[in-house]
C-alpha cells in the first residue's frame, strides 16, 4: 500500500466535484450503490432547504475500479452538478464568458468570506464562497464511503447519532453502538430518543419561521478497531490528534471531544480511567470506556467515541452587519438560500471523515497492496496480540 | 523557507531528549534564556510531585544557531537527563547491559501501556511507557519556544490561563488577553481569579491526600494573527483542524474547543456569528469573537481562542485493576511516582504547540528564508489587505 | 500558498484522466489554449504510431479557474477518452459488466506488468498495464502546462531538444537556450541540427520496418531561475534531487544528468567548477555552466540543464520471451499497437515535469496566495540579493 | 509502522551532528559496532586529506534502542566532534561569543556558498558552508547503517564498487554482486580490478601533487529485493525516482543511471528488454538485467543496479576566480584543507542512501510495528507471488 491520500477539487456551483483517493488496496469489492447511498444520507436533514432536492448528485467512478473491484490504482470520482446549465456562465473558466452577474461584495459573518478575500486578494466573494461551501463534503463522503467499504472487510463499522439540537438534548445518557446503528439510514434527524427528537423537530421548525438557524452536538461511534492504530512515538502520529483535526476541519465544527471529553476534566482520576481485564475469550477488555477507545494516541480496542459540536449555520435571514469590500460602506451580508440546521448531514459527513482517517491509520499499520495481503497481515496481528498472556 | 518540520526523540529516563526543528528563517535573534524560561514554566504546577525538582533539564542548542542568530539550518536541540547515571543500565542501548530490573508487567489504565505492548509486540511495558511519558513535551516546548521568538517578531503573542480544575471553575466569564498575560510566568496555578485559584489549590491538596488526581480546562489565547493563515481550499489545510489536531495529540487531552465551542451549539445563529465592521484605522474588525478567531479554516484577524480539556493524571495511588501481561493474572497497575494535577504545565505546553502550528502556517503563507525576507513579505501583505476597501 | 500538490488518476483506456493541482496562487491568467497546445505537442513525434491521432484528448478545467483566472482553489482537470465507447465494457467499473475480453496473461519485458501483478495480486495484466501506460503523462502535462504559465510570469522558461536517437547524435556540442527555443512547437523530432535530424528520421524509419524500437537522449534547459531555489540544509530539500527524482519517474527514463553529468566525472576539478564574477549590471555570474545551474542543491542563477536517457519502447513486434501468469508456460509477450520511438514526446513531458518541480520550489521560497503577493515577494528578493555587494 | 522519516541537523565544525530516524520496527537487534564500522568505511579513501584522521566520530544512540534492540521509538543519534574545543567560539550559539575570526567572504565555485548567501541573506559564507559540508553525510550513514541492519533481516544486501576515477576506468564490463562484495571493507579504493586500481591510485597521487581534484563513477548493487517495492500508480511513488532523487541529492553527484542507463538509449528495443522466464524453483526470473532491477517504477526481483557520477571535489589549491561578497571585488575563493578525491567515501555513502530509501519502500509495502510482524507480513507476500502460476 501507499499512504492513503485524498485531494478534492470543485466549487459549489461548478461543473464537477472531483476526488482522487489513493492507497486503497486492490481487489476490494466496490458497490457504487453504497457510495450513492451515503451521498443520499448526506443530503437528508430536518431543517435543510430546498437545495437538497436540487442537488441530485451524479456520481461516476472513472478510475481505480474495474468490474466491481479496486485495482490498486488511484480512484477518480467525479460528481456532476445537475444545475450546471444555469451556472455555466457565472462559473465559466473562460475569460470571455459573458458575466452578467454582479460580484458579491458583502462578506457573511461566520463564513470564510472575509478572511478569504484578504488572503487570496479577491474582489468578488464568490471566488471564496464557492469553494468554502459545504458542498465540497460530497467529495469527502464519496471517498469516505469507499473507506467504509474497506473497513467493513475488517468488521470495523461507524455510526453516528444526534445528542442535541440547540438547547434540546438527550442529556448525558450513554447511547450504545446498537442503538445508534438502529437509526434508519434516511432518518432526517438521527436521534435515538423519539420524544427528544420530536422536540428537536419543533425547535427547528420554530427557528425556520424566525429565519434563524441552529447547531447541535452529534456523536460518532466506531466499533471493531483493534488496539494499536496510531502511535505514541511522535506528536503527529497520534490517532486522537488526527481524528480531532480532520473533524474540526469540517464546516461549522467548533468543538471535538473524545470519550468523556470535557466531563472527564471535572472528575477524579479514580473515576475516569478504564480498568483493564482479561479473559481467554475476549482477550483484554475494559469495564468502562471513558477514554473513548484511545489511550496514549492509540486505539485500545474499545469503541472509539467522538462528540462533535456544530455551530448554527451562519447564513441567517435577518442578515448580520457587514461591510462592502469595494467601498468600505456598512451594509448587511447578502442572504443566500440556506438551511436552518445541518447537524444531521454533518453527523453523516463526520462518519465518513472518521472512515478516511481510520483507513489511513489502518493501512499504515498493516500495509498490503491487495485485500488478500492486507487481510493476511491483519490476521497475523490479531493472533500475535490476542493470545499474548 | 521550507515547510516547518519537527521531530523529537528520547525516552523519559534516557540519556537525552533530542529535537530537530527545521524551517525557521535565518537571522532570527535567539536567546537561549527564553528557551530555558519556557522549559522552567513547563515544570511548575501546583500538584506536581517531587519529580519536577529532579528534572533539571540541561538544554543545548547544538546546531542552526550561531552567535545568537539562526542560520536557516535545522536547529538541533539536546536536553540532558540529570539522573542519567542512575538509569544508565536500565536504559542502556547495549545488549550486554547488566539489567537487574524486572520488567514492568501491569499496564496502567489511561496510559499507552496496553495498546503499546500489543502494537509493538513488547514484553516489558517500560519500552512503551518511557516514550509515552509526558517528559517528551520538554522537546516540544523547546522547539515551541523558538517558534514563539519567531512569532514575537510579527507581534504574535500566545498566553494561556486555567479555567477550571476538577469541578472548581471561573465559570463562563470571558478572560481578556491582557488578564491572561498578567499572570506571573512562574505562577503554579495560572488562574486569573485569586479566589477561585485558592479553591483550586485546596482541591488539589485534598486530592493529593486522597491519592487521587485531577484534570481541568485551560484556554490558549493568541493575539496578533493576521487574517488568512490556513485555507478553506482543502480538508487538511485548515488552521482549526491543525490546531485542534496538534493540541488533542498532547498527553491527557480529551477535548478541544475553538471560540465558544460546545456552547455555540446551543445558541441561535443570530447570537453566534460575529458581525463585520470596518474603519480606516482598524481595518476590518468584529464586535464579538464567538468564532475564536477562525472562520472557514482561516484566521480572521481576531484573537484565536482555544479551550482544552485535560483528563486527570492516570497514575493514581490506589491503583486500578489491571492484568499481568505475562501471565494474564489479575492485579493492579504498578504505581509510579506521580503528580496530582498537570493542568498548569499542560497549559504552558499548549501555548508552545500552538506556537509551532502557527509558525508553520505563517511560513506557508509568507515564505522567506531570512527574517528580512519574511518581514518584507509580511509587510507587503499587510498593505495589500488592510486598505482593500 | 500551500505546498504545490499534484495527484493524477485514470487508466489508458478508462473514461477519464483526472488531475488535481493544488497551490497555484490566485489571479493567474490562464489560457486553456496553452494547455491544449502542450497536450498536442506531447502527442507528436516521428516514430509514433497511429494511436496519436486517435488520442484526441478532450480537456476540461472544471474547477480552480474562473473567468480566465485562477482563484487559489484546487484546479481540477478532466481529460476525456475519445474512444471510450469502444472500451466501456472492458474498462467498466461495474461488477456486472459483460466482459467478453479475455485476460491478458503474458507480461511484457520492460514494462510494469510482472512486478505489478505480483505486488497487486492480479490475474489480468490489464489491471496493471492500463495505469502504467504513458497516457497518464497527459495529466502531468496538463498540470505542468499550468505551471509553465505560472513560471512565465517570472520570466522562467523551459525548452528541450533531442541530443540523440539510438546511435545518431549531435555529439558533445553545446546547444544554446535560443537554439532550442527556435525549434518549432510541433516539430516531430526536436533536434537543432537538420542533418543529424535527417539521420534520426532515417533510423526511426528503418527501425519501424524491422519492428524494433529506439530510445535516445534529450536535454531540458530552464532559463530565468533566480539563485536559491532548493536548499542544502536537508537531504530531501535539494533541487537537483527533486528534479532528478521526478524525471527518473517518467516512463522509460533510465539516466539523468545535471550539467556536464558523467562527463564531469572524467575531468579535473580545475576544469569543472564555474568561476564566479560580478558586475553591477548582471550581478553575480559565471564564465561557464558546467554545474548545470545547480550547486549545493540550489539553483545558482545560471541555466538549469538536465540531460535525460530514455530506453527504447519495450513493446517490440517480434515479441520477447515471456511466461503465462496463469499456467507458468513459456510464450511471448502479447504485442500491442506501439510507437517506434517516444523520445520526442518524452522531451515535451520532461519540460512539464521540470515545470511542476520548479513551481513547487519557487512557491516554497516565495510563498504568496495571489499572483500580486507572490510577485511582490519575488521582487523583494531580487532586490535583496542582486545588490548585496 | 509509520512512514520512515529521517531528519539530520548539525554543522561541519559544530558540537554535534544529530539524526532522528523514525519508523524502524521494534525488536530489531542493533549492533552499535555495525554503525561504527560503516562510519569508519565512510572516512576512508585514497585521496582523502588529513581531516579524516581528525574526524574521530564519537557516536551515541541516545534513544529508540534498549538492551540491544529497537523499541519502535524514534532513534536519536548524536555524533560528537573531537575538535569541538578548537571551534567552540567560532561556532558558538551564543551572541556574546568572542569571535576573533573574520567572516569568509569569497564563495567557492562548485559549492553551495554563493546561492546560499543569496538565499539566506548571509554576510559570512561560513553560515552556509558549515551545513553544506559533506560531513553531514556521517549522520545519513549512521541512519543508513541501521537501515542496512534492518534490510539484512530480509536478506537484502547492498554493495558498491568504483568504476572509474577521472579518465581511468574498468570499462563497460559487468561486475558481479559477489565481486563487489569481496572488496575489503576498508579498502581505500574499492575497485574490483587490481591493475585499474593501481592506475587510479597513480592519477590521484599525480592530481594531489598538482593541487587538482578528481571525480569518478561508482555503482551500487542491491541483492535480494522482492518484486513490488515502489509503484507505477503515481508519479511520486516510483522506486527509481526515489532512489535517483536521493542519490542525486548527495554532495558532488551530477549523474545517476539505473541498469544500462545512457547506454540503453543507444540500443534497439530487442537488445534492451529483459526476457521473462519461470521455473518452479526460482519462480520468475530474467536472462539479462539491463533494466537494473526496476521496471515501471517497481523492483522486479533482479539486482538493483545504480551507476553514479561524482564531479571532482570543488576545493582546488589554485583557487578559481571569485568575488568578495562584501565589496564585489575580484579575488580567489578561499582555499580550505581539502581531499583530492572523494569517490570512495561517496560510494559508501551511496550504499547507505540506497538503504534508507529501500527501507522506506519496504515498510510502505509490508507495514508492521515489530520485526515479528513485518517478517510475518513479508513471508506471506513471498508465498503469495512466488507460486502464482
Amino acid at each position: 500500500m501507499t499512504e492513503l491520500r485524498l485531494l478534492t477539487a470543485g466549487e459549489s456551483h461548478g461543473k464537477n466535484l472531483v476526488a482522487i483517493l489513493e492507497g486503497i488496496p486492490a481487489n476490494l469489492k466496490i458497490s457504487l450503490e453504497e457510495i450513492v447511498l451515503q451521498l443520499q444520507r448526506r443530503r437528508i436533514g430536518k431543517g435543510r432547504g430546498s437545495r437538497m432536492h436540487i442537488e441530485r448528485d451524479m456520481i461516476e467512478v472513472v478510475s481505480g475500479v474495474r468490474h466491481g473491484r479496486t485495482t490498486g490504482n488511484p480512484i477518480g470520482i467525479i460528481i456532476g452538478n445537475a444545475e450546471w446549465e444555469k451556472w455555466k456562465e457565472i462559473m465559466s473558466p473562460f475569460a470571455d464568458a459573458c458575466n452578467n452577474e454582479e460580484a458579491i461584495l458583502y462578506p457573511r459573518p461566520g463564513h470564510a468570506d472575509l478572511a478569504g478575500i484578504c488572503k487570496y486578494n479577491q474582489t468578488d466573494i464568490r471566488n471564496i464562497s464557492e469553494r468554502a461551501s459545504a458542498r465540497e463534503t460530497a467529495a469527502r463522503v464519496a471517498a469516505g464511503a469507499l473507506c467504509r467499504i474497506f473497513l467493513k472487510e475488517f468488521s470495523i463499522e461507524i455510526v453516528s447519532h444526534i445528542i442535541s439540537i440547540g438547547n434540546v438534548s438527550i442529556g448525558d445518557r450513554s447511547v450504545t453502538f446498537q442503538q445508534a446503528r438502529a437509526i434508519k439510514a434516511f432518518s432526517p434527524l438521527r436521534c435515538v430518543d423519539q420524544k427528544v427528537k420530536a422536540k428537536m423537530v419543533k425547535i427547528i421548525t420554530a427557528s425556520a419561521k424566525k429565519g434563524d438557524t441552529l447547531g447541535g452536538v452529534f456523536e460518532i461511534i466506531v466499533k471493531g478497531v483493534s488496539p494499536g492504530l496510531g502511535s505514541h512515538i511522535q506528536w503527529d502520529l497520534r490517532l486522537d490528534g488526527a481524528l480531532a483535526g480532520a473533524i474540526m476541519a469540517l464546516h461549522g465544527i467548533k468543538g471535538v471531544e473524545i470519550g468523556r471529553g470535557f466531563e472527564s476534566a471535572r472528575l477524579q482520576g479514580s473515576q475516569v480511567h478504564d480498568a483493564i481485564y482479561y479473559n481467554k475469550k475476549r482477550g483484554y477488555y475494559r469495564g468502562t470506556n471513558n477514554s473513548g477507545g484511545i489511550e496514549g494516541g492509540m486505539s485500545n480496542g474499545e469503541e472509539i467515541r467522538i462528540r462533535v459540536a456544530m455551530k448554527p449555520i451562519p447564513t441567517v435571514r435577518h442578515s448580520l452587519p457587514s461591510v462592502n469590500i469595494a467601498t468600505g460602506k456598512k451594509g448587511t451580508a447578502t442572504f443566500q438560500r440556506s438551511d436552518v440546521c445541518a447537524v444531521n448531514p454533518a453527523s453523516v459527513i463526520g462518519e465518513h471523515i472518521a472512515a478516511i482517517i481510520l483507513t489511513q491509520f489502518f493501512l499504515r499499520k498493516f500495509g498490503g497492496d491487495s485485500m488478500q495481503e492486507t487481510k493476511y497481515n491483519y490476521n497475523g496481528y490479531l493472533k500475535q496480540y490476542q493470545y499474548q498472556p
